[in-house]
């Protein structure tokens, strides 16, 4: 059993500042397009939605953020989260390679969700607003908004996706605990899910039908502001700090990532632990691989198209540029709900169009096996979501046993799986295949995005 | 919203010694008899149980015992675990209470067990031994064990208690992730699973029966010792690790607990936190005031007997002098599993012998209410068993309000509830009820005391 080495910092040493990517991108993002007129939006066209410090980071290229002292306060309740040297597993696969993970299951609500989820709270509350809507597919994030906002004393109501809402009721349980009011989507108390109920009662609802729901709430009510847990550029901001605490660690371990793998969803764990790593690439820093992994069953990052896109079902949101497989995608039977949404972050697209990210894809059922190996090896149980990561991780440590390479990988391992052991019994009972989805069902989502893009 | 306040050790400053409270005891503990000759044991008569090198702690009178370089190895993958200034919690009481809470929550299964579980996996590890039989009730215990044998590359059989393997499959999906086999209890693999299948073929099982099938599994094996996660004298030692951090912790606060709590089911997270100060108390040190919170529907320290009892229904163990309900006692409805046995820890039961600490029982509901309370002030979900330490500590700090005093509380917060969430969707549902047994009942299991008693 080799000795288990854990980087951990000192609470002084939690980051300052976020780290904006957008400040070292040679070619700045394409701006996001009004849903109705086409044209390029600004800061007023999204006050509607997010208080306006937010819509400020959105749009900033300042290298630095301030994080204000209150968040930074309650970072203090699990930051900095520990680096470990995986020496478990090393052994196990009889690597040459140093392999580390970041891990992000040590916070209140169990992922990485909460880093950007506190400082939203906080803006929130400055700005005057006493209510947050937001939607949450699998849960991570919906629980990740209550913690926050009990925290600073705000009503939130989280519209959850309604197979989710049926089949996780602990995670609903978690966000009641917290104060919060859950419903699931679509719902009675939108005219979007009214809607959508009357024209098919008997949908399981969507990410992005819930998206749709939770904006129309936010819009419709003075009190309150929408909150998204991942995609846009203030949220993948928020979440640098991993990646800027990680620096510091493996400066402790006197080493540095030859290989950084993440797993991407919407994009915001893998943009936080990659993008404080690339800008110093861009700033003549260390040349290092980045490799964003994603389910087969939901290939954003592989198989979508780089085009502008609505984030939600019914065309509320801004179109932003992004990898997407349309807004009406739907991948089938697979269980990292965090990794469902047809979309990814801006930010992370237009870091793969550079050149910058090399995506990689895996079936659920090989992650699960590299979470069990993972497990067994460290003593984590890692959320699905995180398995991605962890099997890009492990292939590319197994690479280096090929080559005889000793090179370093560091894997962020966002979340644990504490709320998703239904799929661990369901992967032990061979109850899991490979998620799926219809090519012919691709096609047809991709043939409906905009028309904006063929202008 | 209060800052938050954290008291994180350096890895350095994990104990390097466990403490004997057994050292400084007024009076020895009254010796176990051996279950079919009522004559006091030895040594020899534990083996086929227990690796010698944990027979020896488990008679020890020394002060401090060492821990071995490996287990403290393990230990860093999560400890030193926090102290925790519950500034948002005493803001929300409005009280002038300093109240302070041990976090045990974030060790790899979420609870203090692997405080002993892995030197229980090394010890074995070191024996030779290649196999453990245990039993576990709602799982947190079979968990802790699976984990710390993954990391010794040892094999576990866990018997889990008939109506948790059913309500609760994702602890067992969670052992047979690390690589353990759990099967339900009463079983057909034992003699005495069979014999009370026999006779009862629709029981839901008790802690009791589990005990008896491990035990039996363990001494008709060569390659097998049996492991408890309670209730023993070694357990309680390798939790007062927690207590001798909180010390140091403490220290930093510049403080001192004028009031330690802790939960009781079988006693060893309570011995963690309080031993080292009991210990300290009785060398001359500051008096403090231990109050340790049980259920009522398991009254063990405030409705037992203290009498010499048998841990398990088939009399398999030794018989122990500690506060007991009898061996066949069952309490109903409530649903924090690892408060539910019969007897308490002879070390805890001996310590209220000797008049230093206080029992208290509450019932579930109010327990629930302040778990709730805690879990939006402070931002952290209680295991149901821990919510019966915040119950008595937050009524302490009503106290000090009512009383105009500030007055330091230290509370053990030995577990996270996100294996629980369940019950708390029964508490938000209204369904759940206070827990109860019967008078009668427990007079009948109390008549049922082994003779050795009236000797």
């Amino acid at each position: 059993m080799p000795a288990t080495v854990k980087y951990l910092l000192d609470e002084e040493q939690i980051p300052r500042s976020w780290y904006n990517l957008q400040a070292d991108l040679p070619e700045p993002l394409a701006p996001p397009l009004h849903p109705g007129t086409g044209e390029p939006i600004g800061p007023a066209d999204l006050e509607p939605l997010f208080p306006m410090a937010l819509i400020e980071q959105e749009v900033s290229v300042e290298r630095y953020i301030d994080i204000p002292d209150p968040v930074r306060d309650i970072y203090r309740s699990w930051r900095p989260s520990p680096l470990y040297r995986a020496r478990g597993l090393e052994a196990k696969l009889d690597t040459p390679a140093r392999i580390y993970y970041k891990y992000e299951g040590v916070s209140p609500a169990g992922s990485h969700k909460v880093n950007t989820s506190v400082p939203q709270a906080f803006y929130s509350k400055e700005a005057g607003i006493s209510r947050i809507a937001t939607e949450t597919g699998a849960g991570q994030w919906g629980s990740a908004m209550s913690y926050a906002a009990a925290l600073f004393d705000l009503t939130v109501k989280v519209y959850m996706v309604k197979v989710s809402f049926n089949q996780k009721p602990y995670r609903r349980a978690m966000m009641e605990t917290f104060g919060a009011e859950c419903v699931a989507s679509p719902s009675m108390d939108t005219e979007a899910g009214r809607a959508i109920l009357a024209a098919t009662p008997d949908t399981s609802g969507s990410l992005g039908i819930a998206i749709s729901e939770a904006v129309e709430d936010a819009v419709h009510r003075e009190d309150t502001k929408y909150a998204l847990g991942s995609v846009l550029n203030h949220v993948l901001l928020h979440q640098t700090i991993i990646g800027q605490e990680a620096e510091v660690q493996m400066e402790m371990a006197d080493d540095y990532p030859d290989i950084i793998v993440g797993c991407t969803g919407g994009g915001s764990n893998f943009a936080g632990i990659a993008f404080p790593f690339i800008g110093k690439q861009l700033r003549d820093g260390p040349q290092v691989e980045v490799i964003a992994v994603e389910p087969k069953a939901c290939p954003t990052l592989t198989r979508g198209r780089y085009a502008y896109d609505f984030g939600d079902t019914a065309h509320l949101t801004p179109m932003v540029k992004m990898h997407t497989l349309g807004s009406s995608f739907v991948p089938l039977g697979f269980h990292a709900g965090g990794l469902r949404y047809h979309g990814m972050a801006p930010l992370v697209s237009h870091v793969q169009e550079l050149g910058l990210l090399t995506p990689r894809a895996y079936h659920q059922l090989e992650c699960f096996e590299a979470a069990v190996t993972f497990a067994r090896a460290e003593g984590i149980v890692p959320a699905p979501e995180a398995s991605h990561a962890i099997k890009g991780g492990i292939d590319e440590a197994l690479r280096c046993k090929q080559d005889g390479r000793s090179r370093s990988i560091l894997i962020n391992l966002s979340g644990h799986g504490f709320f998703d052991m239904q799929a661990y019994t369901d992967y032990f009972g061979g109850k899991l295949q490979d998620g799926v989805y219809d090519d012919n069902e691709l096609a047809m989502a991709l043939s409906g995005l905009p028309s904006v893009n063929q202008a």
